[in-house]
């Protein structure tokens, strides 16, 4: 059995590979390197169960090809799709970003798993895909979908394509929803960001907005065990499920404080205004995992612990 | 006040247009004529409050340079989004299809609005967004939308990027889910298909499926009515409604049955098997358009009367 991984080189990408090439899968992975690194998959290039193949999956027909190419030595059968732009601001100030690297991958990956005959996907959705319900709790049932970001729209596209396809071709269709994830190899997000500004300015830490939003966060590794949890236990020909911390999350003031407790305990922390970071950030939103809960699964750390445990980790990332 | 409406030589832009020329509005519209035609547009060419301009709104630059010359005379203000596949059985079997007439027109049309400033919305959304749910009712807060046709996956990508868009640059966006709207000028749908088999074999009505069968059909008249009155009275800068009978909906036996009434009383009904007529339309639903009445609005006529003046408007439109 071969598992096909697009952007694989990315952040989860990368935790993936490596947890499907430890159970002694044969992975192949795409990337276009834009975001994901080769650095990031040091340790899975050179595996003999691993290929990696770069290129633009919006060029199909490079696309096919690599997958024809992977699936003759042993057939693929299985995809994951995770290609997208994870840069949400860039994909609001221009529409253009989200349409090509957040929605087309996923027409393109189902195309050529259409031609290819694989017919077992799984999808890294957003929480971005409900938009802002206020104080509403975020359950896989609700509607209507009003996404804010184009981000959160071109996922939410993706998810209908690969529902029309789930009629079709497709035998099995997982979509994971998931908010903040965290851990390394980081390469964006609040964390990361917080790290490299008290290495440039270790007396102050400025933060965007006054630090009362709060969210939920997960470890990327315990998505990697939800996302494979799921795959192994639902049964419907669509299963879409929230993934995400069993809490109400903790506040930019939390991490703050925690990233400036680990690296620089002296620094003084300097607030802005509004709780809202950028155009399409949803500011507050509680998650509900009870769908995944009775599937039979629960991530082991809180969102305090996962924090704390991807401070320590970006830290030690950043000093390499 | 000048509106533009795209997809205006289809079905309901010609009567959508007809009722806004007559209270005296400026309506400039655009289509590629693919499945909309002059002929549906005969009452509106001609009329000083009309302006026609054929383009395939996939050609950016051509949607815009239009708009600019209408914007030139008087000031396009508001936009109804019309332009899409109808034919959804030629979007399953290609998905470029719906993409392209589906997606990509909701996607440049919003360009083009931001572009020249246009901030207000009505789009043609779908029932077949909610995808099948078996006995549910249908209501607008439903999830997870999960389409079984590339056509309800386009709608619900479209219904996507237009809530972004109302994170922006967008005042408000009006989005209309409607099931099956039936009157005149009919391009496709059911009630042609008959009245033309009819004409064709006129001992003989072949239906594809069991007849059994079950939708809602509201009128063309009525659907107009119903958006206009949306647009007057709903207040979100998001809002989302239903539109559709105040019934559960009539089966296809009783539009045979009807269809052979009007046409050939004599006529023999033949059924087939399964109460699905093609890959991804959903057998039967239950539609709640409560969201609506509260607003104000109830159809006047039922499914049932609805086929019946529908049928006797596409005998008519057959016999000219």
């Amino acid at each position: 059995m071969s598992i096909l991984i697009t952007g694989v080189a990315g952040f989860v990408g990368v935790n993936l590979a490596q947890r499907l090439v430890g159970q002694g899968l044969r992975v192949c992975g795409v990337d276009n390197l834009s975001r994901g690194t080769i650095e990031n998959m040091r340790d899975l290039l050179g595996h003999p169960n691993f290929e990696f193949k770069q290129l633009d999956m919006t060029e199909p027909q490079a696309l096919l090809k690599a997958c024809e190419a992977f699936s003759s030595r042993s057939s693929l059968t299985e995809c994951w799709h995770l290609a997208a732009n994870s840069d949400i601001p860039a994909g609001v100030s221009n529409a253009a970003v989200d349409l090509k690297d957040t929605f087309m991958t996923t027409y393109y990956t189902l195309e050529v798993m259409k031609e290819l005959g694989i017919q077992k996907l799984a999808f890294a959705s957003s929480s971005a895909i409900y938009g802002d319900h206020g104080s509403t709790t975020l359950v896989e049932d609700l509607g209507p979908l009003l996404p804010i970001s184009n981000y959160g729209a071109m996922k939410l596209a993706s998810e209908a394509a690969i529902s029309a396809a789930a009629e079709s071709f497709l035998s099995q269709a997982w979509i994971f929803r998931f908010p903040n994830v965290i851990g390394v190899p980081a390469t964006h997000g609040v964390m990361l960001d917080f790290v490299r500004k008290l290495k440039q300015t270790p007396d102050t830490l400025q933060v965007l907005g006054d630090g009362t939003q709060q969210k939920g966060y997960l470890h990327v590794e315990e998505l990697v065990d939800a996302m494979l949890w799921i795959r192994d236990h639902a049964t419907d020909i669509r299963s879409v499920y929230n993934i995400g911390a069993d809490d109400n999350g903790v506040t930019v003031k939390f991490i703050a404080e925690e990233t400036v407790r680990a690296t620089q305990p002296f620094a003084t922390i300097e607030y802005g205004q509004g709780n809202r970071g950028w155009v399409g950030d949803v500011p507050r939103f509680v998650y509900s995992i009870d769908k995944l809960k009775k599937l039979g699964w629960t991530p082991t750390l809180s969102s305090a612990q996962a924090v704390q445990k991807a401070v320590l980790q970006i830290v030690q990332q950043e000093q390499n």
